[in-house]
Protein backbone atom coordinates (compact mmCIF):
# COMPACT_ATOMS: atom_id res chain seq x y z
CA UNK A 1 0.00 0.00 0.00
CA UNK A 2 3.03 2.20 -0.31
CA UNK A 3 2.99 4.87 -2.86
CA UNK A 4 6.50 4.01 -4.07
CA UNK A 5 4.87 0.31 -5.02
CA UNK A 6 1.86 1.82 -7.60
CA UNK A 7 2.73 3.47 -11.14
CA UNK A 8 2.19 6.95 -10.86
CA UNK A 9 0.03 8.76 -13.54
CA UNK A 10 1.34 10.68 -16.55
CA UNK A 11 -0.33 13.40 -14.66
CA UNK A 12 2.21 14.05 -11.25
CA UNK A 13 3.73 12.31 -8.33
CA UNK A 14 1.34 10.68 -5.94
CA UNK A 15 0.06 13.01 -3.53
CA UNK A 16 -1.76 12.61 0.44
CA UNK A 17 -4.97 14.23 1.27
CA UNK A 18 -5.05 14.85 4.98
CA UNK A 19 -8.23 16.00 6.92
CA UNK A 20 -7.68 16.52 10.41
CA UNK A 21 -11.66 16.40 12.08
CA UNK A 22 -12.39 18.80 15.04
CA UNK A 23 -16.02 17.15 15.86
CA UNK A 24 -17.99 16.47 19.01
CA UNK A 25 -17.69 13.50 20.79
CA UNK A 26 -21.57 12.92 20.78
CA UNK A 27 -21.09 13.28 17.03
CA UNK A 28 -18.48 10.76 16.18
CA UNK A 29 -20.00 7.60 15.69
CA UNK A 30 -22.67 8.82 13.74
CA UNK A 31 -20.11 10.87 11.17
CA UNK A 32 -17.92 7.65 10.75
CA UNK A 33 -21.37 5.59 9.38
CA UNK A 34 -21.70 8.16 6.91
CA UNK A 35 -17.81 8.59 5.79
CA UNK A 36 -17.82 5.14 5.43
CA UNK A 37 -20.50 5.42 2.52
CA UNK A 38 -18.94 8.55 1.49
CA UNK A 39 -15.58 7.10 0.75
CA UNK A 40 -17.07 4.25 -1.35
CA UNK A 41 -18.08 6.96 -4.12
CA UNK A 42 -14.15 7.39 -4.32
CA UNK A 43 -12.68 4.06 -4.28
CA UNK A 44 -13.77 3.19 -7.24
CA UNK A 45 -11.98 6.78 -9.03
CA UNK A 46 -9.09 6.74 -10.92
CA UNK A 47 -6.40 7.02 -9.42
CA UNK A 48 -7.71 6.05 -5.56
CA UNK A 49 -5.36 4.28 -4.01
CA UNK A 50 -6.47 3.58 -0.20
CA UNK A 51 -8.22 5.67 2.60
CA UNK A 52 -7.99 5.37 6.29
CA UNK A 53 -9.98 7.15 8.81
CA UNK A 54 -8.28 7.23 12.37
CA UNK A 55 -9.89 7.63 15.66
CA UNK A 56 -8.35 8.98 18.75
CA UNK A 57 -8.04 6.62 21.61
CA UNK A 58 -8.28 9.28 24.05
CA UNK A 59 -11.54 11.61 24.13
CA UNK A 60 -9.16 14.39 25.64
CA UNK A 61 -7.36 14.30 22.17
CA UNK A 62 -7.84 17.96 19.68
CA UNK A 63 -8.29 16.10 16.74
CA UNK A 64 -10.76 12.82 16.84
CA UNK A 65 -10.71 11.93 13.60
CA UNK A 66 -7.86 11.99 11.21
CA UNK A 67 -8.80 10.80 7.26
CA UNK A 68 -4.93 9.93 5.43
CA UNK A 69 -5.93 9.03 2.15
CA UNK A 70 -3.40 8.23 -0.78
CA UNK A 71 -4.08 9.26 -4.88
CA UNK A 72 -1.88 8.63 -7.83
CA UNK A 73 -1.37 12.21 -8.72
CA UNK A 74 -3.16 15.58 -7.54
CA UNK A 75 -4.98 15.73 -10.76
CA UNK A 76 -6.77 12.30 -9.99
CA UNK A 77 -7.96 14.08 -6.82
CA UNK A 78 -9.32 16.70 -8.08
CA UNK A 79 -11.04 15.03 -10.40
CA UNK A 80 -12.99 12.46 -8.01
CA UNK A 81 -13.80 15.44 -6.08
CA UNK A 82 -14.96 17.33 -8.34
CA UNK A 83 -18.17 14.94 -9.05
CA UNK A 84 -21.09 16.23 -8.14
CA UNK A 85 -22.22 13.02 -6.22
CA UNK A 86 -19.38 13.60 -4.18
CA UNK A 87 -19.66 17.24 -2.98
CA UNK A 88 -24.13 16.65 -2.28
CA UNK A 89 -23.25 13.95 -0.42
CA UNK A 90 -20.18 15.87 1.50
CA UNK A 91 -22.48 18.73 1.60
CA UNK A 92 -25.44 16.89 3.05
CA UNK A 93 -22.73 15.37 5.94
CA UNK A 94 -22.08 19.11 6.67
CA UNK A 95 -25.62 19.87 7.12
CA UNK A 96 -26.36 16.69 8.82
CA UNK A 97 -23.69 17.37 11.51
CA UNK A 98 -24.94 21.23 12.49
CA UNK A 99 -21.63 22.89 12.47
CA UNK A 100 -19.96 20.59 15.03
CA UNK A 101 -18.11 19.07 12.66
CA UNK A 102 -14.66 21.30 11.70
CA UNK A 103 -12.57 19.62 8.74
CA UNK A 104 -8.81 20.68 7.60
CA UNK A 105 -8.49 19.61 4.23
CA UNK A 106 -5.43 19.24 2.88
CA UNK A 107 -3.28 17.46 0.29
CA UNK A 108 1.01 16.39 1.12
CA UNK A 109 3.73 15.16 -0.47
CA UNK A 110 5.68 12.70 1.77
CA UNK A 111 8.97 15.10 3.10
CA UNK A 112 10.66 11.88 5.32
CA UNK A 113 9.73 8.47 5.52
CA UNK A 114 11.44 5.89 7.79
CA UNK A 115 10.63 2.38 8.02
CA UNK A 116 12.07 -0.41 11.05
CA UNK A 117 15.27 -1.78 9.45
CA UNK B 1 3.96 -1.63 5.09
CA UNK B 2 0.30 -1.80 6.40
CA UNK B 3 -0.39 -2.64 10.10
CA UNK B 4 -2.01 -5.72 8.86
CA UNK B 5 0.95 -7.60 7.85
CA UNK B 6 3.05 -7.27 11.02
CA UNK B 7 3.00 -9.87 13.46
CA UNK B 8 1.16 -7.73 16.84
CA UNK B 9 3.36 -8.04 19.87
CA UNK B 10 1.50 -9.47 22.62
CA UNK B 11 0.75 -6.48 24.51
CA UNK B 12 -1.97 -4.52 22.19
CA UNK B 13 -3.11 -4.10 19.04
CA UNK B 14 -1.27 -1.93 16.65
CA UNK B 15 -1.59 1.64 16.77
CA UNK B 16 -1.24 4.98 14.47
CA UNK B 17 0.36 8.08 15.91
CA UNK B 18 -0.37 10.67 14.53
CA UNK B 19 1.17 14.04 15.34
CA UNK B 20 -0.30 17.58 13.49
CA UNK B 21 1.90 20.91 13.77
CA UNK B 22 0.91 24.50 13.77
CA UNK B 23 4.55 25.85 12.32
CA UNK B 24 5.30 29.55 11.00
CA UNK B 25 6.68 28.93 7.18
CA UNK B 26 10.37 29.95 7.79
CA UNK B 27 10.78 27.58 10.10
CA UNK B 28 9.46 24.25 8.06
CA UNK B 29 12.98 23.17 6.22
CA UNK B 30 14.72 23.39 9.47
CA UNK B 31 12.43 21.71 11.62
CA UNK B 32 12.42 18.75 8.67
CA UNK B 33 15.63 18.30 9.06
CA UNK B 34 15.99 18.48 12.60
CA UNK B 35 12.86 15.79 12.62
CA UNK B 36 14.92 13.26 10.38
CA UNK B 37 17.33 13.13 12.82
CA UNK B 38 14.99 12.52 15.78
CA UNK B 39 13.11 9.91 14.01
CA UNK B 40 16.11 8.06 13.47
CA UNK B 41 16.41 7.27 17.51
CA UNK B 42 12.81 5.76 17.06
CA UNK B 43 13.72 3.88 13.93
CA UNK B 44 15.05 1.25 16.08
CA UNK B 45 13.15 1.09 18.69
CA UNK B 46 11.06 -2.73 19.28
CA UNK B 47 7.76 -2.27 17.53
CA UNK B 48 8.65 0.81 15.78
CA UNK B 49 7.09 0.42 11.80
CA UNK B 50 7.29 3.08 9.76
CA UNK B 51 6.94 6.88 9.81
CA UNK B 52 6.14 9.86 7.32
CA UNK B 53 6.34 13.41 7.71
CA UNK B 54 4.17 15.05 5.29
CA UNK B 55 4.84 18.76 4.10
CA UNK B 56 1.67 20.55 2.81
CA UNK B 57 1.86 21.23 -0.67
CA UNK B 58 0.05 25.00 -0.17
CA UNK B 59 1.68 27.03 2.04
CA UNK B 60 -2.25 28.15 2.75
CA UNK B 61 -2.96 25.26 4.33
CA UNK B 62 -3.57 25.32 7.92
CA UNK B 63 -1.45 22.16 9.39
CA UNK B 64 1.85 22.44 7.18
CA UNK B 65 3.26 19.20 8.93
CA UNK B 66 1.36 15.69 9.59
CA UNK B 67 3.81 13.21 11.18
CA UNK B 68 1.87 9.66 10.55
CA UNK B 69 3.83 6.51 11.99
CA UNK B 70 2.56 2.85 12.62
CA UNK B 71 3.43 1.24 15.79
CA UNK B 72 3.02 -2.84 16.81
CA UNK B 73 1.26 -1.60 20.50
CA UNK B 74 0.67 1.12 22.37
CA UNK B 75 2.89 -0.47 24.72
CA UNK B 76 6.18 -0.04 22.28
CA UNK B 77 5.31 3.53 21.29
CA UNK B 78 5.14 4.28 25.29
CA UNK B 79 8.22 2.24 26.44
CA UNK B 80 10.20 4.21 23.08
CA UNK B 81 9.31 7.71 23.52
CA UNK B 82 10.14 7.48 27.81
CA UNK B 83 13.57 6.85 26.34
CA UNK B 84 15.82 9.94 27.55
CA UNK B 85 17.58 10.12 24.72
CA UNK B 86 14.44 10.96 23.02
CA UNK B 87 12.84 13.32 25.35
CA UNK B 88 15.97 15.56 25.69
CA UNK B 89 16.21 16.01 21.62
CA UNK B 90 12.71 16.58 21.45
CA UNK B 91 12.72 19.24 24.29
CA UNK B 92 15.76 20.51 22.34
CA UNK B 93 13.51 20.81 19.21
CA UNK B 94 10.88 22.69 20.90
CA UNK B 95 13.49 25.59 22.58
CA UNK B 96 15.45 25.88 18.94
CA UNK B 97 11.78 26.87 17.39
CA UNK B 98 11.33 29.29 19.99
CA UNK B 99 7.49 28.33 20.20
CA UNK B 100 6.76 28.89 16.74
CA UNK B 101 5.97 25.05 16.43
CA UNK B 102 2.87 23.55 18.16
CA UNK B 103 2.72 19.92 17.98
CA UNK B 104 -0.75 17.98 18.22
CA UNK B 105 0.55 14.27 19.46
CA UNK B 106 -2.30 11.82 19.64
CA UNK B 107 -2.76 8.02 19.52
CA UNK B 108 -5.51 6.48 16.61
CA UNK B 109 -7.03 3.34 16.28
CA UNK B 110 -7.78 2.80 12.40
CA UNK B 111 -11.85 3.18 12.27
CA UNK B 112 -11.92 2.93 8.39
CA UNK B 113 -9.73 1.74 5.94
CA UNK B 114 -10.68 1.03 2.29
CA UNK B 115 -8.42 -0.25 -0.57
CA UNK B 116 -8.97 0.53 -4.31
CA UNK B 117 -10.85 -2.83 -6.20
Amino acid sequence: MTNDSQATTASGPPVTFINVFEIDESEIDGFITGWEKRVQLMAGKPGFIDSRLHRARSADSRFQLVNVSHWESEEAYQAATADPAFSSRTQAARDDAKGTVAPNPALYDVAVAVTAP
